[in-house]
């Protein structure tokens, strides 16, 4: 089979290699890989940059696949031969709090870019019935870290307003799922083609960031004064002080994504006035992904798939990525088979 | 102006006679009434069997009114003239706990079956700006007590299973609301009839009380197993055993409705084994009003009216909801004025 | 080592065999057993009568112990050699939600009736520092009940009033639990003796349940006509109406025991006043037991054993368990190798 | 009667006065002020520097009231004559979500430092039987603000850790509360003092901020590495970015304080990292000060007065707060009477 590996920081050290198919102990199964959705998060780890884990070179890089169960070990319950099945980025978080020193699939433990891979049967969960494995594969992180900004930390309620900054994966499916909530969705862009599209997927409003009234202003009036209910914190350093000028009253700030560079900054008197919630989102649990697939599956959501790229194009997909996307891009693995 | 007067317990006693338009005190607003939604418990109201509070005759029935502000006291600061405003089912519970003495409209305050009332403006809300009064006067009482179950109470997520029990009001109102926040909605019914406009409404799932399977094992089958998220109790007595047997570990039953002839029984194994929430709902509190609104001119929500009734027609009305409604039975007071 | 065996349902089958000692698997540890404590469900088990599992004979009974472990599995990373541990009476349940088929150490999986176990290491905690094993063997039923209850579902909070009935093992850890987090305790019970003790035990307030005023009115009268913010509901049947009867508003209701002969009842009218939740209590999960063990040590909480016997004397033991107890009965293990 | 108002802003300009008794409404009550407890705000509203509001000179300070009912309007129900009273901080925030234009007492409402003052009844609440006016005066801000950020926010357990950041009114109300919850306490502090009279409030640990070893490092070692369960942040600026190195996964920050002229920093990677909760504290609603007074009857809480002065000395009691005080200032108005 072929993997990616890098023998050494930087992308331009990912070869596509022949390895063996690895063999599932007694509580794993071996999974063929049909897609991987890309993140911020593997470049830094492919760079050498990622802090948050400790990654020894050579490693395979990529964290969320879809594919099916090819064989499973003998004391294996959770799955069969031939499921649908979804990675967790999380290895063995399952629920509640999140263990101490959990792990992360393309982190600290070995990555899923290659045509198959042998994972535990706790780290995976079924695939939704509705989506093909490209769009399948977008959920473990991006889609997790949206749901468990939105529904697992929150309980969103139908007529809220929430706010997501640019149209990256995770800002459009807190669009799509804020949407399948009953709620009104702002998306902030400074792109005239992006809001576009934003419109098109279901926003209720579009702010121009560009322009000169300030988001937070336009975000507040929407509202008719009262405060968005959630904003989704996307940009990070001063941008929080203005995300605490659009919260409502006792709201809700999730801080998300690759804002490592820049210090958060705001000042204290806002935060005790709206007494809202700021919040680190670290993706989510099993049992949160388990529920998200339902929902995805009872609402019939499409995720955003801005470019797909065939497995052998793994470099020209992270330029992509590093250029920004409308939504998510993915490797079909599949496409290797052909 | 006209207003139905009860000068002694008994429907028969019900007449529509003539008073002065009251005047509003300094915290208080004039009201034109333009529609009033029933509920079952004003039958008992009227009947004098209604347990849950003192009245004395004669009485006005009524609590769910729409309507508009035709004048407001010196010291009103929440609402203008020509503000359509809904009225709060409990008079001066605004938030949180409920005071332990809160009184109800057409309860232990004077009802609003009458062409004007006058109400302290803590007991009104601003109505949808989507919905004509006829429908928008269905919400203080059935459509909050259907939010308050799914929303206030438990946060519903989009994926989730509920299930309401038959087709009445608050059975309508779930399925919508549920619907609206992207969950499977099973309804229960013994009308083939009643259960195709079910299906019609969005429901997921229709099972008929009245075939051999027990209701409760098709319930369980149709979430493969798992159990309903979250069921409305609206049938009581040995009902609740079977609810127990189709909820999910750590779901969720609310007892809602007329059910207080009936001792409600179960046995206590499947409550340990599913670990599951038995509640009873007595309506709401304001600011889940002022929410269930932004949802409803969110979502477009159009409350299910089975049939609406001239201010003149008072007794037929009554009539048809012992008869049983699908959704609403509404009086439209402002005929009064053609 | 010795062990208790059933052959066939019925206590007098039970016989101390000799049986090999067990080798721990990679995941495993061997513990040795110190102190075993005794549930009401145990009898169940050995009778053949306890409905919640499917448990082939000849069994060993017994859920609750503590010990220390004797050597670890290859993989094992939760414990060490001569660690102090407890068991969990779920296996696998370690935090969220409980897995549909989880199982529980002397129901359908082996009990710990005996002087060496090998367990899992995810079926483990470490057990307090403050607490000799005979204590300590009494948290991981009885104790973490009461705790989730009070803590995991509820949030305790100083001030509020908390009603047990009886004085059972919950009922005494709910009082120790509930006074170690401020709050007022109400005991009911028909024994003088019981209730001095749960006086001395630190009880708030004492109820004469043979005194011809009901219970409920006095407890009502005791919170100043507020009443009680959590009941535990111990005796069941027609109990349960007084104690919605008892409660507060909004107030809570956590049904607990061998509650399975009678089938509950309540009139709903009281329900919908109140609107008070109603949970049946599965003992807990991992996580709970965790935060118990520590609230154990910061509060140097002392559980109340009324009775401890030999490894020979189970049969005694189960004796005094049938009689009723004041707190728990605990098998000191250890004492067969003296 | 006497009655301090400041003609400008500026400390110097508050002069005593005397003025007449005021004249309760239909809903208001008067009351004999017997002593007020004294907040930093208090400072900036009279230097004219609180931001929060807008205040118009001449003025009365002082937000934080014990008294008794004198006499009670014609509509009054909820206090009669005589009843010892505390005021609430914020007029009108009853429970719940606070109302978008509520108003403080001595802030843009006028303030308490007056022998009489008439107020709605819905702005009091029954003080606690067990304590003398002087100490319930400090319940109404700095009580309730530690109530609110660890009962009403949090849901505080038993074995739980809490730290707070010095010794100020705030956190020592956070050290006794959490003690009399079953907690462990940490208190930093530079002074050697006040960290020995910590200990003898029950604190379970102090730390010496000025020691070479980051506090942070210090409290996650008290922890065995876990981190700290909830964090009082009273100092604020860089110091938060230290908070979320001691804080545990899926901890809580309170934003407590005069942080106003530092802006809060801190980078995000930790915050992702550790899912904590950083929320602004804002004092907190009328039924969680009912909740505070009940517990601080239950569990016996005398709060911790650094000095009292009397009521002619108001300029010198300011002076003390500017100091720094361990625990609360109050001012003893029924000096004045003596």
């Amino acid at each position: 089979m072929k993997q990616w590996i890098a023998a050494q920081p930087g992308a331009r050290h990912l070869t596509l290699q022949t390895m063996p198919v690895p063999t599932p102990g007694e509580h794993e199964v071996l999974v063929r890989v049909d897609a991987v959705s890309l993140n911020y998060r593997d470049i830094g780890v492919i760079e050498g940059t990622e802090l948050s884990a400790d990654m020894p070179f050579p490693l395979t890089p990529g964290s969320d696949l879809a594919g099916r169960v090819v064989s499973a070990g003998a004391r294996v319950t959770r799955f069969r031969e031939a499921d649908a099945v979804l990675g967790t980025f999380w290895a063995g978080w399952i629920d509640g709090d999140c263990p101490q020193h959990a792990r992360v699939l393309g982190g600290s433990l070995p990555g899923v870019l290659a045509q198959y891979v042998v994972l535990h049967e706790d780290w995976l969960v079924h695939a939704p019935r509705t989506l093909d494995a490209v769009r399948a594969s977008t959920l473990p992180c991006a889609g997790l870290t949206a749901w468990f900004a939105l529904v697992e930390n929150t309980g969103l309620r139908a007529g809220q307003t929430v706010l997501v900054q640019g149209t990256g994966g995770v800002a459009l499916f807190g669009l799509q799922l804020a949407r399948a909530h009953g709620a009104n969705v702002i998306v902030t862009s400074g792109s005239g083609e992006k809001r576009r599209r934003a419109l098109e997927l279901g926003a209720s409003h579009v702010i121009d960031r560009t322009s000169g009234l300030p988001w937070e202003v336009q975000a507040r009036e929407y509202t008719g004064g009262r405060g968005v209910d959630h904003i989704f914190e996307l940009v990070g350093g001063e941008n929080l002080a203005a995300s605490l000028r659009a919260v409502r009253q006792g709201g809700r700030i999730s801080l998300i994504g690759v804002l490592g560079e820049h210090a958060m900054t705001f000042p204290s008197v806002p935060a005790f006035l709206t007494r809202s919630v700021i919040q680190g989102i670290g993706v989510g649990h099993r049992r949160a992904l388990e529920e998200l697939v339902r929902a995805v599956d009872t609402v019939a959501l499409q995720p955003v798939v801005d470019a797909c790229y065939r497995f052998d194009q793994l470099p020209e997909a992270f330029e992509h990525l590093k250029r920004g996307a409308f939504g998510k891009i993915v490797v079909d693995v599949g496409s290797a088979a052909a």
